[in-house]
């Protein structure tokens, strides 16, 4: 019963959260023009300045939520008087989870602001998870996994990865704050996929908040429902046509906090299963990424002179690609995921290697909000695939 | 024994915290300045881009030392394997520390890029330190102040100040970040003066060590150790003829782990001690602060043609000065610490109430290092002046 009142008190705060970015938003425009902080939508035909980096925003009301709902939640103890009987580990968390997304947001909104390097991009988020591994550490440091059944005969019927776990831990926070960031550049697309796999958590949540795991699963929803009020609030002015950018900041500050509640709500397999389009993004990208195949600096599609989109290609010397880029793209033609075309120059021209890029090339030619719904709907079938094999499918791998 | 090592692989961190911020702040101007980072120099004749902001990197090395540092610090228990041997307080304190930390960091930095309003400098340090205090309220929730000996016959032995101590903690977490952000505005003084309290609580820290308030005042150190560390390596390029600016980031940065040692150290009396020359400029300004006087938007010293400074002035109609600015200036008078003028057109002007200002009106015009100096050293003084306050004095108000 308290446990309902506090989420009710949860939701009541995440509605104001909503109201405050909502009406704030507009009024920070300006502002942020003036401080340089806008660029153009290369998707569109005007030059009118977009401000960006409006993550921070969401970000900043996200954590003042949170800031005043953790005397809420942990009201009943605190007035107890009785530091024995005060759940620690569960403060801890908390803690834990609130500074590493803290620490993401700094990082986002000093990439927006100052264009880090890559390096930074992937050391910092390493170290921003470091806190959140010692929590892992001393409430849990469980590091066993369950072998799925077909595999049992070999490797047993669990294995400790010890080390190994913390490492795997460490890379989930670099690839969610990184994954959000590649699957970008269309009007809308980074907030709602947030928002639909942050939906996905929170059904999920709702379903498990019966099981075992009750605690951790009421721990993950503290998270995601003010994540979602400040998100969909984002999304208001962030849809087609934007009238504000997210920025890395956003996709850092979501991306951390789903790695977050994974980690600590420990369902981070299943959070895994709600971000397959992004896998398939980052795999489908990694010949570019690693610079087997030349990767231009945008990859964001091209604007034809109709006013739609169609894929952007990347075009370099046949002998510059390398061998392991040559048998990336013979594999992604048997799979008749890439369009190559040979020039008479020599020149090898190939679409750009994303989620974006492939799906106008199964389709053709469209608009930007078209796509972006395209885009969108295929993230809820994959949530839809990802409880599927969560539920029905996990009975054949694993006891339940 | 272990506390010795603890604090050895510390300093060791620290050195390295400062090398890697000394080698990093040179490479990062440019980026900086493309960022529209930077400003002008206005006690300088030229018109070169001073990169500002710089406190950002700062704070981010000391972030990233702090997070390398908590498994060393709770390593031993770590290893244990006994949550119950565990000693989640220290955690949850330095926890909460950091996550103040890192907040005032976002938003000294969100202040330098989108330049806040006033009410979000005052909204948002208050929220900020919220984790603090509810900290404070779990670990310690001690509310009762010791009166001192002259004042015993009136209000008894010791008071429960309860609630109104929270929000003198949380006043206390505002006025530190404030603080040095209005006692700056020459090369070198905001990072000077920090440096200064910094090396104060660390000697303040060390001596207490042998005292039974052992573990709030190691706490301290974990944090006041790196700290000086990266402020001497900013500092370094902050010094007159300043390369970088440190920004309302530094400032923020340096006000709130003041407050959190303080504050989580338990000795936040004796830390108001070593910002007396703060408390000062902070009194003697308010009458500018709070609009009873005119307030020009910088108050900065005048450069004048021999490359000296000399007071600024602030001008206005004398029916445009309310009555209680009036008295301000008539009680300022007494004391000879103001310079009013009545200029023939009925407009009265008066110099800009800084404690630089001050300085200046005292010892006449002078060269900005010089003057840098010279309020260095008052701060220097007004620490010894805090350690007698402290130590001999105190014998004299409480039972030792």
């Amino acid at each position: 019963m308290e446990t309902f009142y506090i989420l009710l008190i949860n939701i009541v705060l995440s509605v104001f959260a909503f109201i405050s970015t909502f009406n704030i938003i507009p009024r920070l425009k300006e502002m942020f023009i003036t401080a340089n902080l806008f660029g153009k939508d290369l998707n569109k035909k005007s030059e009118n300045k977009i401000p960006e980096a409006f993550g921070v925003v969401s970000g900043c009301t996200f954590l003042i939520t949170m800031f005043v709902l953790i005397p809420i939640i942990f009201g009943r103890h605190m007035l107890q008087n009785d530091t024995n009987q005060f759940p620690h580990s569960q403060f801890i968390e908390m803690l834990a989870a609130l500074l590493s997304i803290c620490c993401m947001l700094l990082l986002g909104f000093a990439d927006d602001v100052l264009n880090l390097r890559w390096r930074h991009k992937l050391l910092l988020p390493t170290v921003a998870s470091l806190p959140l591994l010692v929590v892992y550490y001393i409430n849990f440091n469980s590091t066993t996994i369950i072998v799925p059944k077909p595999l049992r005969d070999i490797l047993g019927v669990s294995i400790n990865l010890s080390l190994l776990y913390y490492v795997y831990m460490g890379m989930l926070a670099v690839f969610c704050t990184n994954a959000i960031n590649i699957l970008a550049g269309i009007n809308g697309l980074e907030t709602g996929q947030s928002l639909i796999i942050a939906i996905s958590i929170l059904i999920f949540n709702l379903i498990e908040l019966s099981g075992n795991c009750f605690q951790a699963h009421l721990f993950s929803l503290h998270f995601i429902i003010p994540f979602i009020a400040v998100t969909f609030a984002l999304l208001k002015y962030n849809w087609y046509p934007s009238e504000v950018f997210v920025g890395d900041t956003f996709c850092y500050f979501a991306g951390m906090t789903f790695a977050v509640v994974g980690i600590l709500g420990h369902f981070s397999k299943t959070m895994l299963l709600f971000f397959l389009p992004q896998i398939f993004n980052f795999l489908y990208s990694t010949p570019q990424l690693f610079h087997f195949i030349h990767c231009p600096r945008h990859r964001i599609p091209r604007l034809d002179k109709y006013g739609k989109l169609s894929p952007s290609y990347a075009e370099c010397d046949k002998n510059n690609i390398s061998t392991i880029g040559k048998m990336c793209i013979k594999l992604m033609l048997i799979f008749k995921i890439i369009h190559v075309e040979e020039k008479i120059d020599g020149n090898i021209k190939c679409n750009n290697l994303t989620l974006i890029n492939l799906c106008l090339l199964l389709i053709g030619p469209t608009n930007e909000k078209t796509l972006t719904i395209i885009l969108l709907i295929i993230q809820i079938v994959c949530s839809l695939l990802a409880f599927i094999i969560r539920y029905p499918l996990a009975s054949l791998f694993y006891d339940v």
